[in-house]
């Protein structure tokens, strides 16, 4: 199916790819080259698998997670497949985040250091509840054929409201993350004395950055988004999602090579407000 | 001018503006009450000003500016004076933000403390920067009437997402800034004790993510949206900005209430392919 701007869209996933793919990398000769290793003995070894997992599932693997749909290769797939990729992906990243969360508390506990007492976990902890909860939702209402439709409606514009604002949570989560690891853990030569670690690190913290802004431009770009399943009536209801309101751009363009009479039909049934909602129609299988 | 879903925008406004308040004044306490206080001698009092300057222009005058089209008592202001309140909002927010970077270069410098070494300060520096430069561009290409509507096009969706992504990388970077600062200030007690500044500042931390998780929510609904000036002919070229996309839902539900021939004239107006450019449209006074 043709996508329009599509050289442009393959530019950005190729590079969002690449850079995400670089951030993993680079987490990796963090904790390998300049920092102990990993391991599962409850030592820093397993602190380690904390930023390595983080980065590979919460941030590299959701940002993918997020914009699947708008890969038009898969256009021809159903949106049924799809959306299990979705939730597939964003199941994976959830395990990944809460293993995260085990070699933290573990190391912790290890060492007597407290729980839960920085800014970067409190946050971080948030994020991640939310995110299982916005992955069960997403199943219950989404993906299982048993919602109402108007139900859909209602909860896809915070759907995804809700998963854009966690994924940007998560990479301001992970640059804090950078900053307290930083600071803890360079001390001779300093972190103020900018030493070759702290320099990667602070890299590694812009590649993060880098690939969420892909993310987000590939995410919010209308013309790149998966068209509408066909037989659809669409009329966008009130207070529509991000989702939405871009078919409703769809409609208006689509409309521009059709004959008189199938835009008099269209104008029609405008007329008699057959509004069918569509949010919660595209939420279907 | 009537606003679809006007109690609840109202709703989210004022929790926007008590959340962001509340954000200032909760800084003003960390360095009054928990920190030396203020003042310009290069000590810590001046590094004070930098989260109160920070948190008060950068995060929460940046955050209403960003939503000022959308306050629906404006919506009869021409777009010209709007556009001017927008831009000054950020003026202001930018000498904020610049003097609060005067505040740390200079405490750092009369303690001989080096200067932009953390990951907070490379991506401060760097989203100050483009905050200026969108600051510059802003206000030669959309506010000032010389550049053609064609290249207001083309920039006016990235002058939006730029606009929330720097809005965005503000909060991150405040939320590695009070890490930082609560690390390095926290001894005795130290942080991991969790000691009442604390608990107090995390708090800050989270009140500044509410406030931005709120403008977002303002800023993305359609429903939201300064509708369209009168006597424009509208319809939305490719790769339209979020503004562009949101106005093309509204010219679907305006069109719901028309007559036929309304409705026809606008399906002829369609066929003749009467492309008007929307977004360099609506960008105009």
């Amino acid at each position: 199916m043709a996508m329009d701007g599509y050289r442009g869209f393959l530019g950005l996933l190729v590079s969002a790819l690449l850079v995400g793919f670089l951030s993993v990398i680079f987490t990796l000769v963090w904790v390998l080259h300049y920092r102990e290793g990993l391991g599962w003995d409850g030592t820093a070894l397993e602190f380690n698998w904390h930023p390595v997992l983080v980065v590979t599932g919460f941030v590299f693997i959701q940002g993918i997670a997020i914009i699947v749909y708008r890969l038009p290769w898969t256009w021809k797939c159903s949106k049924f497949l799809m959306k299990s990729i979705h939730a597939g992906l964003h199941a994976v990243a959830t395990i990944l985040a809460i293993i995260s969360l085990v070699a933290v508390f573990d190391f912790h506990n290890t060492f007597n250091i407290p729980n839960m007492y920085s800014l970067h976990s409190w946050i971080g902890l948030t994020a991640v509840i939310l995110y299982v909860q916005q992955l069960f939702l997403g199943f219950f209402i989404f993906l299982l054929p048993i919602a109402p439709l108007s139900l859909r409606a209602v909860l896809m514009p915070i759907h995804v409201y809700s998963g854009l604002l966690i994924f940007g949570t998560v990479i301001a989560t992970v640059l804090m993350g950078v900053t307290e690891k930083l600071i803890f853990s360079l001390k001779d030569p300093a972190y103020s004395t900018l030493p070759p670690e702290g320099v990667f690190a602070n890299t590694l913290g812009l590649l993060i950055l880098v690939f969420g802004a892909l993310i987000f431009w590939i995410v919010t770009r209308p013309q790149w988004k998966r068209p509408k399943e066909p037989n659809s009536v669409l009329l966008q209801p009130n207070g529509g999602a991000p989702e939405g309101v871009e078919s409703a751009m769809a409609i208006n363009f689509g409309s521009m090579g059709k004959s008189d009479s199938e835009l008099n039909n269209e104008a029609e049934a405008r007329k008699r407000n057959v509004v069918f909602d569509e949010a919660a129609q595209r939420s279907t299988m």
